[in-house]
């Protein structure tokens, strides 16, 4: 019988690609948890649903707001940051960084896996492109997992002990996206343009980091073609 | 210089000790974090605004819905269980259980610390009156910690280590009443009945051990007075 297994889905590259991961190599069965806690680029959230209803995967929304803001990806009027490629990982935590965001998605991925009694939870951190972010080193990963296990019913009262993947912690954009292509991953509908204008501005680190994979990858990006 | 923390308040006995403990014993600046998360005894968010009105402490206010369920704190048609006191605490997780309730909250807490450069976190969850919760037990709060550490630009680019403390752990009812009054916690406007009615209904476990701490105490209930 095949696990289950809750994906966290922001509808960029990364998840999108760590979905296709948990559904061709694992063959888990897949939740997708799809989150609008206010971020600007709102295209994220529509591209989320999109891919998961390609995958015909459940969504499960979860809403909410941050009130102490502390984040450009937050704020409209805050200028967002733009590293060169090389840059981008290097040094500083970005302005980009959510307080705690990951914390918060993985809270809740831990609540709904306690209720569906899914032994996995799946998510598309990368500690490569996205070293400055605190919430994507392997061992805050590590953290989470154990955290997840002693403070569930699931993993207090079951013996299948529960698990937090992030199949691409290792992987660089080049390899997440040629891999992520061999599994069918939809590329044409996800979304990764932190501006999240009609279309992607080309200039914001995420913008940079997704031309840098699949130009690596030896592969036309389908979003621009 | 006083530090700063961030206090979880439910506005139930137990929170609103841990924040007198934080004010009066540590004598922390104290911003209250207050969550609407739908539970049925909404009476509480009330109480936790009078109780952080009343020791003059900023509040930060969280609103989310857990859309699956799997509570009978959420659900109003859904029967809240009837212990015997001291059954309470023993056997099998209640039906009270939010699935990975403090989890959440701590992730908000862990957001909202990392902004105002707060390394303190204070939760009143306790050990022995709660223990058929997961998320009651000591061990659950060093991993929390750990993810806050390891998960927050505070904890990433400070020295000063990020803290998560639960003053009440090992307190039985009895202790935390009597402390909590020495330090002067307006027990008057707490709320700790999961009915959430005009009054106390007396009979649901949250009302009982609350009973049984007063009563164990030697002082009287204010809000039955």
């Amino acid at each position: 019988m095949a696990a289950d297994a809750v994906v966290l889905l922001s509808g960029g590259l990364d998840s999108s690609t760590a979905l296709s991961w948990a559904l061709k190599v694992k063959k888990w069965r897949c939740h997708c948890l799809v989150a609008d806690y206010g971020q600007r680029h709102r295209r994220e959230i529509t591209a989320a649903l999109r891919v998961a209803r390609r995958a015909r995967c459940p969504v499960h929304r979860i809403k909410f707001r941050l009130p102490w803001g502390g984040s450009s990806l937050l704020n409209r009027r805050q200028a967002l940051p733009v590293h060169a490629p090389s840059a981008i990982g290097r040094g500083r935590i970005p302005s980009t960084y959510v307080p705690a965001r990951n914390t918060i998605f993985l809270s809740f991925a831990l609540s709904l896996a306690d209720v569906l009694d899914a032994e996995n939870i799946v998510v598309g951190a990368n500690a490569l492109d996205y070293s400055g972010y605190p919430d994507c080193r392997p061992k805050y990963y590590a953290a989470v997992q154990k955290t997840g296990r002693l403070g569930t019913r699931l993993g207090t009262e079951k013996k299948r002990p529960l698990r937090v993947w992030a199949p691409l912690l290792h992987l660089t954009k080049k390899d997440i996206v040629r891999r992520g292509a061999r599994w069918g991953t939809p590329y044409e509908l996800t979304w990764s343009c932190y501006r999240g204008g009609a279309r992607p501005c080309g200039r914001c680190d995420s913008c940079r980091l997704r031309a840098r994979g699949f130009q690596q990858a030896g592969l036309p990006d389908p979003l621009l073609g």
